[in-house]
């Protein structure tokens, strides 16, 4: 779109319409006004424009990866993100982590009456934002409304269509005994500061979401020949979970140490304040990648240069045995066995 | 999947877990049990059962079709069908108004804390069987749980991806004066079957919703070569809203004759005691087709083959003028312009 028919204040007069109303789901009128002039004129892909059930692509490869997240994240705006950012990123790292290159999104809401209509317009600016810093399209969407006090707010969900342009089988079958595991940046910021929101902490410095998009790290890994066996970003469940998730499916034992496994020391006292173990909390900007041992040097060096994996590094390695378990050696030595997230921790995180 | 593997039972111990709970969504062992034990047991397709964050699938060509949609209908079960039907048929049909070949679902759930197991249990079983129904496959999901009061139930998303094997350009701007307007059944049952359980109403016959997959007619008339023009299925706002959305995109004159549209008798008798126009009422079963005139004919008997379309007819035709403008000629023979549903109708009719 251009910049000339794009304006920062909500197109929907907010005079007449300060918050939603069922009529905005309800097929007629006012549900289209709101498409057109909110979401098409915002989002503004061809696809949309067309007004069709679907969006028609074509893929410069027939080869694609296909992925899809529901977001309801509470409160839905929080330090360093808010719940559009969490749905454009969060679909791009999922088709990230396949080795695939992001092209397209839909967009699902499922809106609660009497959203404010101004709190509704800062969230699709968000996800316009985001949008065009992944350089992905939305090309296909729906819009639901459900009557007050039968959601939250807003719930969003997107799905994502990108192209593989690799031979890679990137999966957990992939991944070998003396595989190395890179972690690629330090864990538990997403999570911390959507709790400190919710709980009403204050911290000296703000705590900020980590959340981001991770494709073009992932991709510059590929293009420059790294073998990637497996790739897995953390979200809920946090490093642990996502790591105990790919032991289990491939058969291997995962030894993690915990010295080299970077946590922000206000983060670490709020998970203390809080009673959670930095492990098991959420990121959104945060991937493990493993990858034969011969290349991990340079797999680190290449990460490094990305902003958002600037402290990227070498965290553990795939051992033979025990197969199917995840061993962190702690800072003083001691081993002990590491299991998914049981029960729940952080609740409504993503 | 096979058959063996596969019980009616619910997976989930319901002794043990009566009920969802905030942890069926956090991300650790609870949340990958629901997934394994009832989501990826039960559809059982091999991209499921890799456990990744995003499907790979290697199509037949590069030029796809990619659609969402949300699904909110209240109650979840209704005479004819239920949310899950309903989430697999929707997608599907929307990507049939592309005359694209379904292939491949995503299935993203909003659960409710404190929704009984066994009513998930029935949600999964009726996609199943709407999946198997329409040969299309689940190959990625995402489960997210809402606290109590937060969501109503489930909410579903499904987004869809389908191939394009014609070279149609079947869209508003291909409508042409001269086209005939088939519509493929009689109007209103789906949105009259919902209303009648939420408002207590009994008829002497039950009115069961239209709920029903339309890839196979779509595609039936493409591959006999019939110049399909445009293509649209009825759902929220009804065959008015739809008609009249798509004379605004091709800027065509439309004429419906309402002696032509068929409207059951108890469904005709429900509307008038709920005060709903029939034109206005939501179809989950429903489209119309635009194609040129001498091929109409033959269009209709195709369509007559299937069950869902046994009751195709030409209802009307596109005329140069007045543009942008749909027109209803009454069984007494005066004429009306038909508009989009004002305001609302309906609410989560799906």
């Amino acid at each position: 779109m251009s910049t000339q028919d794009f304006h920062l204040t909500c197109p929907i007069p907010i005079q007449q319409y300060p918050a939603v109303v069922m009529a905005h789901g309800g097929g007629g009128r006012l549900m289209h006004q709101l498409i057109e002039k909110m979401f098409v004129a915002t989002f503004g892909s061809d696809n949309l424009r067309t007004r069709h059930d679907s969006a028609q692509l074509q893929l410069p490869t027939a080869r694609l990866a296909f992925t899809t997240d529901s977001y309801v994240v509470r409160p839905l705006f929080f330090p360093g993100g808010d719940i559009g950012k969490l749905a454009v990123y969060g679909t791009v790292n999922d088709l990230a982590m396949s080795g695939a290159r992001p092209l397209y999104l839909s967009l699902g809401m499922i809106l609660e009456e009497g959203l404010p209509m101004e709190t509704l317009w800062q969230v699709v600016l968000s996800i316009r934002e985001a949008v065009q810093a992944t350089g992905v399209q939305i090309v296909t969407g729906d819009t639901k409304v459900v009557d007050r006090g039968k959601g939250d707010g807003v719930f969003l969900n997107t799905s994502g269509v990108g192209v593989i342009e690799h031979d890679l089988l990137i999966a957990p079958q992939s991944v070998r005994a003396g595989d190395a595991v890179i972690l690629s940046g330090d864990i538990g910021r997403h999570g911390i500061a959507v709790m400190a929101v919710r709980e009403g902490l204050e911290f000296e410095s703000a705590i900020e979401s980590d959340c981001a998009p991770l494709a073009e790290p992932v991709l510059a890994l590929i293009e420059a020949g790294i073998e990637v066996h497996c790739l897995r970003d953390l979200t809920r469940g946090g490093l642990a979970s996502a790591v105990v998730e790919i032991a289990e499916a491939a058969q291997a034992g995962i030894q993690l140490e915990e010295s080299r496994i970077p946590v922000r020391e206000d983060v670490r006292g709020a998970c203390e304040i809080l009673g959670f173990d930095p492990l098991y909390v959420a990121n959104e900007g945060r991937f493990v990648a493993f990858v034969p041992r011969a290349q991990a040097e340079r797999a680190v060096e290449l990460l490094r240069r990305f902003e958002v994996c600037a402290e990227a590094q070498v965290v553990g390695e795939v051992i033979e045995s025990p197969k199917g378990t995840v061993v962190l050696r702690s800072v003083i030595g001691t081993s002990r066995v590491v299991d998914m997230l049981s029960g729940e921790q952080l609740p409504r995180i993503c």
